[in-house]
């Protein structure tokens, strides 16, 4: 069996709701980042013991924010050991802002998972960015290199668009079926 | 009194729309790469006498366009003597999608006024992303390197949000109030 | 069998070595863009039978030169139809500096890679980057999304270090390997 | 007369010698980020009434470490106000390997002075990179949209290249000047 594990830091709660999407659609385990930028010892076995690793963090200025660039950082000392090494690789980030620096934080993210050696999955949708396109479509946002969410600076988890969740969901269950064949 | 130059190529006459808003702004003039990725000596040139030289692109599969990138690489002969160092640069781009990669392409546009040891000014604008914001409020994409502006992957540019191109208005005005300020 | 092929841009001759040096490790063959940015019908029939497709390209004026750009362009008729999803993608560039905003060219190939739908492999080596490494050493640049080179801006390709051309063949390898577990 | 402060993170020293020496090109204030990742509020307000503010980062694990991203999130509440808006930005990063994704560090540094409405000075030097160029040489590296310095895995800071710190104090006074010009 393939096991797919989701680490992600959520501030308000927007984020932690795509990455249980994310996770249902890849049957995942859910780690989340704690307010202080650490996980468990338990947690950071879990990550060792699955054949993919999903990364999910929002943007705060420009980027994922400090508590999972503390847990980015501690897993150095797995990079110095090649502990992730060919692991599979995938990453979402959310933010207020349709746009907004959010492939900043893709960026960090692929990059994070090819400094352990890893094999990263693209979201593999086409965007929905015709006229009549709504929110409510998957992959609206226009993403590739993984998965763009949007949630309005002033609502909560539950405004952000159904075409997002779809993304997420579909984006879990594609990089789940990748891990699945690579085993 | 402060010459500002926009040079920019357009596959389809979207970003051209966007090129002539943010001219507007600036009080700018304008040098478009034609279909082969040229322009005139006459036109380099012009580049060479403006104090700030904002650059233009669509984002196809991920970066601007090879017109737009022919004139960069010829650009290098520029870059060997340093004849564009210290001049002020800004830049934006346009797509189909919401988010679709454009910040690789404002990456990409920014790097390239770096390598010519230029000053790059950013768009300046706080992003329109509340519940209630609407894509005809400036800034409602959320860009912050330079200015992003999206056009329905199956319409005219007479579709391209008003928010987009009265950011685009706003940005060529600051651009060419700070290279004025530079000079 | 697995089938690989490297396609790449060079201008000058030491792109060309590198990718004949990974297409070596990955038993690949070779697709050479032409200087009007052009590849027959035959070599895109050669790229979609490919299991794995490794994109190689100089970095000039902090990107890959605009004959690579043409060719990606072109792709994007293979991308509406999504031809080239799941393929495995790898990437290298080279340029005279060691470092010269080769990370740009890197990020706009995975970025690529990732709109056409792809999985991403990682160099996956280790960085010599101590006191006493040398560039006779594999991966003593230190990269990790792809393959890094430099060769001297006024040498030929024979001048390009021993150790990057040891990290490119061990490159086409691990995407060989990496593209054979996955079929 | 003209403000500059240089805000850094060092997590062994080799960064403070950068920052140092940044900050004598400058003729600038330091201020160090600590181990918790934070500053105090005299050292917020001395970066409110500076011209410019240069930011300054090792690369770890792809990126800027946690504890300067915990400063740029707390800038975020500046952000909100556009207290930063039209301040001249620059930025510098220092990791072990020659390249080792460096370039992540600077486009989120660059992208962070982007968010706050900044105007981002590059390095503005030619790069020394023929075959007969040494460590020894300024820009060595090849950098362009920041400073890059590179100090090996096992050495202290005494075994950064002479050339990087001449780049070093070059940039500060670079970014000084171009600070002055525009007050």
């Amino acid at each position: 069996m393939t096991a797919v594990t989701v680490v992600y830091f959520s501030g308000y709660g927007h984020t932690r709701l795509i990455a249980e999407t994310v996770a249902e659609g890849a049957q995942a385990a859910l780690v989340e980042i704690d307010g202080q930028g650490d996980i468990t010892e338990a947690q950071w076995e879990q990550l060792q013991q699955s054949d993919a690793i999903i990364f999910g963090a929002p943007t705060y200025m420009g980027g994922a924010p400090w508590q999972f660039k503390k847990f980015a950082d501690a897993s150095s000392r797995i990079w110095a050991v090649r502990g992730w090494q060919d692991k599979i690789f995938g990453g979402f980030t959310n933010s207020a802002s349709l746009n907004g620096d959010k492939q900043v934080t893709l960026i960090s993210l692929q990059t994070l998972a090819s400094q352990h050696g890893g094999i990263w999955v693209s979201l593999g949708q086409l965007p929905a960015n015709k006229l009549a396109s709504t929110r409510e479509e998957a992959n609206s946002l226009g993403g590739s290199v993984g998965l763009l969410a949007q949630s309005p600076s002033d609502a909560g988890a539950d405004k952000i668009p159904s075409g997002d969740l779809e993304s997420a969901k579909a984006y879990g269950k594609r990089v789940a079926e990748i891990a699945a064949r690579l085993k």
